[in-house]
């Protein structure tokens, strides 16, 4: 019998406990012990609740209880849960996590402080909910050198975009409909303006570097400029547009990116459609691979928790193997960057276009009043100097 | 130092040696310990190869030598790669094997054996090359219970389809385009009949069962029978022809199919297209989740055999978990399981195909002398005694 806590019993936490008791016969086999969850921490009491005896507010009574072996952490936010999983780090007890703001954050010395502990800090739920892709990662693809990974990180970003395209809707009222449907947060910002995506593309690229990617460090857009003009720019030119979040590796250095691309319609990230999402992972071997599933929901996130509880519980008093230092990785500058982008701008600018851009390549969706066209390949440096020459209405880069 | 033997130096074991040689730092760092090629096995010599002085003929001297750990079985065929491996397992080596025929034949039987010799059995690379997804299934996947297997598991066959569609050419000129460059066999029996996808569905089904599906209890149709004329009508309905394996659990017992299958052009599948492979993952908690990449090739399936190695290196004297009996599962009678139909029949059976199959669809795709229809859903018995009745030319079951 292997006994865990749960802290914070919101959307994901209530899931643990839940895929804990739904598919306990699974779970107890190939944990090969029996995992029961004896503490639930919340701030609230959950009168009625069959697990109402296992809450309680105070951490110290989990982390000073021996018989814990692992906690889930599924509380969110830097703090308190840095304080908390620290502690109980330095006590031995694993924590598996969901919470990608932390891992983002202090990933590799929480990493760090479990293998001096001899357990173990796995965090399979803050990428992808329920996509497989943290262990992929540090065990299946370990006979490959990884220089690209690309991502549809964020459910809510592209759930609004598929209904963007399908329905030519605005925006705004997309946003608004997926806040009334609990797609979208009332503060909506972390997801539209990429920055979920943004931390989520740091934890994949620090473990493709086995070094640390600082998320302040990637250059981040968001989709709140994308209106529903640009999506009959796509359809002409055989494309979609998709929120990504970028990485690759050239000559020793690092290049991320968050930022709405036009991918081609033919490209396997543009079926990934609603609030399902797609890893695509680059090895010098195995050529691309790629991972596709719910980015997010209850479920899907709590099972990728419970799987790392069950590797911890088959893992006490052993380490598993994660290859991320505290080490920062060397960044290339963006605006070096290069990349082929489509401008719309006013129609009276057309001459004036095609002499500062040159290898220009009009778009005709026949939206009145304004052009479109695709650019060659161009740094961001040379691309931001010409668009503010010329004045632009907007830019989306393009992707192949 | 971990000192290792490759079985057969052909096209996936000479792949091991130049994984191991390239990628040798990110290797060895993970396995943390250095991978050495110690022996290669084969019948030929090969004067001038750089590993020439490590080739050597008689099984025994790999399997009798103490510093022999792990051996990679890329051979290919049953015999004699089963005495080989239960040999060696016998002896506590462990084994890393490509071997598809093997696994589907006798992989329980082999997992026991390593397990009572403390040494282990694996073989990501025998489903999907450059596809991880025995490791996802065994390592990740845990704490669902898997209803629903669903993949492309063949290059081959889905080179020949993807052809066949994009330039409306016949099976047989595709075939032997195919065989010209080197993605069909000269003998392409196994690939385009089904053979080989039906033991990759059998090795899937059996992880999701955690007991042995019998790869000759699935039933197998090949792309032999599929036309350019077939393409035409799928274009008409939106879909695509896709050679799939199927499995589902249904009640405790188990249903699989290797068949072409008309799938919709917005299936994540569809877009799966060339050399490409996916594998469709249905949970109970996490819904869907697809995994795509490279089916076959030397490098992908060696860089998969290598992942194996490093895990086996990282688990010496250790047993790596693996749910898999010998116990066979119970199969549901593939003449009970339920499909909708697209038929061809001679356009004089019009009216009879309309009072046969009565929820009748007719698809328009200008083909002279006959007429296509999609029937409603119903047994393969019923089908199949109503399309005799009738006088068909052909059908393709449909999914959605």
């Amino acid at each position: 019998m292997v006994k865990i806590a749960v802290l914070g019993y919101g959307t994901v936490g209530s899931g643990v406990v839940e895929v804990i008791e739904r598919n306990k016969e699974e779970i107890n086999k190939r944990a090969t012990e029996e995992i029961e969850v004896k503490y639930i921490l919340d701030l609230r009491d959950f009168p009625g609740d069959p697990y109402e005896d296992r809450v309680v507010h105070d951490f110290n009574l989990i982390v000073n209880d021996p018989e814990i072996k692992i906690i889930c952490e599924t509380m969110g936010g830097v703090n308190p849960a840095y304080e908390f999983t620290r502690t109980a780090l330095r006590k031995g007890i694993s924590v598996c996590t969901s919470n990608k703001e932390l891992v983002a954050a202090h990933g590799p010395e929480l990493i760090r402080i479990a293998k001096e502990n001899i357990c173990n800090y796995l965090f399979e739920a803050s990428v992808g909910g329920g996509i497989p892709i943290i262990r992929p990662l540090n065990y299946s693809l370990t006979a490959e050198k990884i220089d690209n990974i690309m991502g549809i990180l964020n459910g809510t970003t592209n759930y609004i975009l598929t209904k963007m395209e399908r329905e030519n809707a605005s925006f705004d009222d997309v946003l608004k409909e997926a806040q009334a449907k609990g797609y979208a947060e009332r503060n909506p910002e972390a997801d539209i303006e990429g920055y979920d995506a943004c931390r989520k593309i740091a934890i994949l690229s620090s473990l493709m570097a086995e070094k640390t990617m600082k998320y302040e460090n990637v250059y981040t857009e968001g989709i709140s400029k994308i209106s529903n003009i640009d999506f009959k720019y796509a359809a002409k030119m055989g494309r979609t547009i998709k929120l990504l979040g970028i990485s690759r590796e050239e000559d020793g250095k690092y290049f991320a990116m968050v930022a709405p691309f036009l991918i081609p319609k033919t490209h396997p990230m543009a079926i990934v459609n609603g609030v399902f999402n797609a890893i695509f992972v680059h090895g010098n071997m195995l050529d691309d691979s790629m991972y596709y599933g719910r980015g997010a929901g209850k479920l899907p996130t709590a099972s990728a928790v419970v799987s790392d509880v069950i590797d911890c519980a088959r893992h006490i008093g052993k380490l598993i193997k994660c290859f991320w230092d505290e080490e920062e990785v060397a960044m290339k500058d963006v605006n070096k960057a290069e990349f082929v982008y489509f401008v719309r701008c006013d129609s009276s600018l057309h001459e004036e276009a095609l002499g500062i851009f040159e290898q220009v390549s009009v778009v005709d969706a026949g939206v009145e009043g304004e052009i479109g066209f695709t650019t060659g390949p161009m740094s961001e440096e040379e691309f931001n100097r010409k668009a503010e020459k010329l004045g632009i209405i907007s830019r989306i880069r393009l992707m192949d």
